[in-house]
């Protein structure tokens, strides 16, 4: 095959569902191209795991993907992004789009007040790399992290727009109250399934920043600037998980996304 | 060494922490025992898998401690109990003890109006072999069970005695209510930590049946049938976990386990 065939998939993996988040935008900005996901299920959740082991894992899948013959990698994932992304660019030869500085950009532009704030998993907050990012989009900004371990669970429960969860938030985020923040990045690809108790907690006024949009606009831009995209037609998805495809298939209809088959594909790493 | 070396040590695993409720019940009955605790940190929860990985994780964590030369196999988590026992007494030589035929015993002898429930996760209650055992051990018995997969994360959180504990339970336990059950067994290894939560949302009267103990009184009898116990001295204790050995280590002196030092093991399966 001729590497800079344009008509190759991209690659999309996750931990999980949460991908499927900014697979859906990919989708939408980009029918004509052919998607492959990745759901790591016999992993899930990275949020309160290593950093090696997050890195073995991307690792795995970024080598699965890459032999299914695919033209760029979206990591869907902001831990994966947070702590696995350099160790894949170095050692995986095809242009790769994380979540995190896309999700940074955004909000830059969004902030009125320079004060933005983003909540993620524990392994994604403790890692700073958002801060980082932020401090680079817009300097002088004021930047502050927040981990949410439950929301994750949360979701995955189905408890989308819950009294439980809108309890969970107000105490999460209760040292974000009174503090000026107008930006909200929300650092994990579940949390978008959250926006009504997000506002209903944070006020109407707060802009959360889904970092999904902005991904798949800057790999939009990054395929034109490469001359890697298809140029017609309609795109052809294929679903992969590492464990339970029933389970994904379920949750992956109730999040809106047409997939008739999860293939499973468990790894070792 | 000798097969028969009753100096041997016992071995315990769990998806994570919860199994240390057990390891400290076992600790507390036997402090001369020399006990090996496995925690599988890369691959938890074992909830919402599937039945062939939770039997991989399982067998490969089984090999690891009998390469370790333990005497017997304590499988101190649910969840793999259930899906996972009987490959694993087929394919693993020493005796096994899991934690469900022990809780289901205990609430045989616990309930008055023959009348039990039992909480769990997904997995364990979607498999329906505590509702068998219930009946092995109290033939005539009106048994439900009820999936609570928001506890493990709640317990991991360290909510455990918390106000949003609390509603979860409320709302996951609704069915029970005016049902005329007078015992509940704690059907994962990490309830016993919400017994107070539970309590208040369940009232006073409800026996709470926590299969640790009943565990341990039975390893202890199995290991006296089989002339394996000990004699005398004080165990030594060792813990291995598949990722990230230091928020183990932290959780496990939060529930007052005195761990010294904790291996990383990860492993392929």
């Amino acid at each position: 095959m001729n590497p800079r065939d344009f008509k190759r998939p991209i690659g999309v993996f996750d931990s999980g569902i949460g991908g499927l988040t900014v697979f859906k935008a990919l989708s939408r900005h980009m029918p004509e191209e052919s998607l492959i996901y990745f759901g790591d299920t016999a992993h899930v959740p990275y949020g309160s795991k290593s950093k090696e082991a997050v890195t073995r894992y991307s690792l795995a899948i970024a080598r699965f993907l890459v032999s299914k013959e695919i033209k760029l990698l979206v990591v869907a994932c902001n831990t994966s992004s947070a702590l696995a992304l350099p160790e894949l660019k170095r050692r995986v030869k095809i242009p790769i789009v994380g979540v995190i500085d896309p999700g940074a950009r955004a909000a830059a532009a969004a902030t009125r007040r320079n004060k933005v704030a983003v909540i993620g998993t524990e392994a994604t907050i403790a890692s700073g790399v958002y801060i980082k990012a932020l401090k680079a989009a817009l300097p002088g900004v004021s930047a502050r992290g927040i981990a949410c371990p439950l929301f994750v669970p949360l979701v995955e429960e189905g408890w989308w727009d819950h009294h439980v969860t809108s309890e969970v938030a107000r105490q999460y985020l209760k040292p974000l109250r009174g503090s000026g923040i107008d930006a909200l990045i929300l650092g994990c690809t579940h949390y978008p399934l959250l926006k009504k108790t997000l506002k209903g907690v944070m006020g109407p006024s707060i802009k959360l920043i889904d970092s999904a949009e902005q991904t798949a606009l800057e790999t939009e831009e990054l395929l034109d600037s490469l001359r890697l995209r298809r140029k017609g037609g309609r795109g052809k998805n294929e679903f992969y998980v590492s464990d339970a495809p029933k389970r994904f298939l379920r949750i992956a209809r109730l999040l809106g996304v047409k997939a008739s088959k999860v293939r499973l594909h468990p790894f070792d790493a």
